[in-house]
């Protein structure tokens, strides 16, 4: 609970040389290489600031020279560019059926991307089992960065649910976890001391990617989860939605119909649309829902009419769902993830119909609903650059 | 539209002087009149430095000397306070019965609080004669403070409905309005050139106002209105969520029948709560609902049973919509404002029961339902105490 006002904390020149260093980190995280001379013409700094915070980073590795300079300011063979060489940031992804582990170095560069399948459905016999697979992928991924020489910057674990501002799962319907001190147990299970570990929400992690590596040129979007359940992770104006709790973005729970009626993730999930869609699954649930998906694709573009009127069906009540969210938090880009992201070219029409329709606000707002292109593993990717974001906020790294 | 990363600006030692500036005055704002070796101790600021910015806020006549220190750090007789006596900021509210002014000195302290009867629901003919009787109001407002010697920091005009980052008023549904440019015409009516004009959602000013006047330790905190409509204010972490273009908040279209059905303004609304526990209303719109407030008000504490009944089903279809918000945007806070304040009594037990029934997180997230003690001109002391944030943030008046 924050029960006080957020007042600023007094400033120094330790704060000036932060900000100063994140102005330089964030222009050649979104420009690439520039020379010392671009850098201050476009920042504003003056060169010799330019010079010395340039050398204070390529000190800690953090940036390199390099002869390919991006443009034609300054000596030709002078750029600066990231460095990625001395660390690394891993994401990991829980879902009901598989494991992801990614890492990427400074430079946004992926360094791995393994998947694992994994059993962790609410029908297992609790997290203890799935908390060691996580442990296990979490140390080779670490283990194999180090080996290349990098340092980890740290280790964020995605989990579908509920989790708190100190690591624990309070609940993950999709896992059937409750109250897991996911981020403890870890912890202890890595045995490396002051290596930074974090546990966060699936939907806001792969939020936070989709800001920095959708190609969505908003800072107001929201990513869409499905998968198995359906969640929201918001960013506004370029910071996630955290709330009291962290317990934000909880869609799938939007009930369209009276009391006790079903809710958007029974009208619009995915399992429910491929139970509808396709014949032959058992009562049990669908964990792994990637072949379905791909079936139904097929059958949609085969022009299927059972498929497309599914779909037609499920983006209906999904655009409703949107335009609750759209009609509270009006985000500028909806980014449909996950498997959303396979089914959007039939998903989508019926969706942005619907979204316009229950929006106040002429055109839903202004909101776009795009299908995210990052893939099934966008939570894991949003999860290591989460730690390439709070080194370019000034925070730098402490060699360990 | 933002189309660019946030990128920080280049920090120099004007930003390190502002946020200084920013941290004694904000000291002094919560904690009262203090002197400047208290301030010093607090805020990890030097003594040095503390005298040197109250010294130029002095001069700028935003602090005076008082001897009543509230603490016993430092010599007796020399505290230093908020001074209310140079700057005034003022905030306007436009319902569909009536307008509100209200002023407050840069202490913080009420100078004036004046309403108006007035006809701008939306059967009038048009934005004309209402944007005049908002610009006398604005213009006798502003006269009154500067004959008490006050410069005016600011004015904020509230609205209900849609109102976009230029002050444009996309939608106003209470008022019948569609794209008035209110702000551009209250300025040019106002001939006072330099005048900070501001128009915003009253929703929102409302929750700004919580934040600073309602007494709820937290900074996520969401206000609800409850007159010619159902909007929502949001702060998250301290600052009101703008979204991408201004339209946040509108939990009034929630629809939480099947598509067409009735939405939460029809179902949990001020008016059509009075209609169904009241007899005699005519079918044109209420649009002074004070006294049939006050009416029903003293039937439910009389034991009226069909009161009673309206009351709790009125309470039961709220929970239900601020469940859909809790679930979204998980605040702290749920401040019921407007005319649910002086129902909150009879609505509250059925509303957390639903909110709590309603939400994923446990305790709905743990959102406490409260009323609002502001009154109904919690969005003009909103807008009017805009002004002072901003200040407050270091950014000094320049004088006129």
């Amino acid at each position: 609970m924050k029960t006080t006002r957020a007042d600023p904390q007094p400033a120094d020149f330790t704060d000036v040389r932060a900000t100063n260093l994140a102005v330089v980190l964030r222009h050649l995280r979104a420009n690439g290489p520039s020379s010392r001379a671009s850098i201050a013409a476009s920042t504003g700094l003056n060169k010799a600031t330019v010079s010395s915070l340039a050398g204070a980073l390529i000190e800690q590795r953090l940036l390199r020279e390099t002869g390919l300079s991006g443009n034609r300011i300054g000596r030709p063979g002078t750029a600066l560019t990231l460095d990625g060489s001395a660390y690394a940031a891993i994401g990991l992804q829980i879902a009901a059926d598989r494991l992801t582990a990614l890492a990427v170095d400074f430079a946004g560069d992926q360094l791995l991307l393994w998947h694992r399948a994994f059993d962790g459905g609410p029908a297992t016999t609790g997290p203890g089992r799935a908390v060691s697979a996580v442990a296990a992928l979490a140390q080779r991924a670490a283990t194999r960065v180090r080996q290349q020489g990098r340092q980890v910057l740290g280790l964020t674990v995605a989990v579908p649910g509920l989790v708190d501002g100190g690591g624990t799962v309070r609940l993950s319907p999709p896992l059937g976890w409750a109250d897991v001190d996911l981020r403890a147990l870890l912890s202890g299970s890595l045995r490396q001391p002051g290596l930074d570990v974090s546990v966060a929400n699936h939907a806001g992690l792969a939020a936070v990617a989709e800001l920095r590596h959708g190609g969505h040129p908003t800072l107001d979007l929201t990513y869409v989860t499905g998968a198995a359940g359906i969640e929201a992770g918001i960013v506004v104006d370029g910071r996630p939605l955290h709330g009291s709790r962290g317990f934000t973005g909880q869609i799938g729970r939007f009930s369209l119909g009276p009391a006790g009626a079903l809710t958007l993730a029974d009208l619009a999930g995915i399992e429910p649309l491929v139970r509808r869609a396709l014949p032959g699954f058992g009562p049990e649930p669908v964990t792994d829902l990637t072949p379905a998906v791909d079936h139904l694709a097929a059958l949609a573009r085969a022009g299927d009419a059972g498929a497309l009127s599914a779909l037609h069906d499920t983006g209906c009540h999904l655009g409703q769902g949107l335009a609750l969210l759209a009609n509270l938090v009006n985000p500028e880009v909806i980014v449909l993830g996950d498997h959303y992201a396979a089914l959007a070219e039939w998903l989508v029409p019926a969706a942005a119909a619907e979204l316009a329709r229950n929006t106040l606000a002429p055109s839903g707002g202004g909101a776009r609903l795009v299908a995210s292109t990052l893939g099934l593993h966008a939570a894991a990717l949003g999860g290591a650059v989460s730690h390439l974001d709070r080194v370019d906020t000034g925070v730098l790294p402490t060699n360990t």
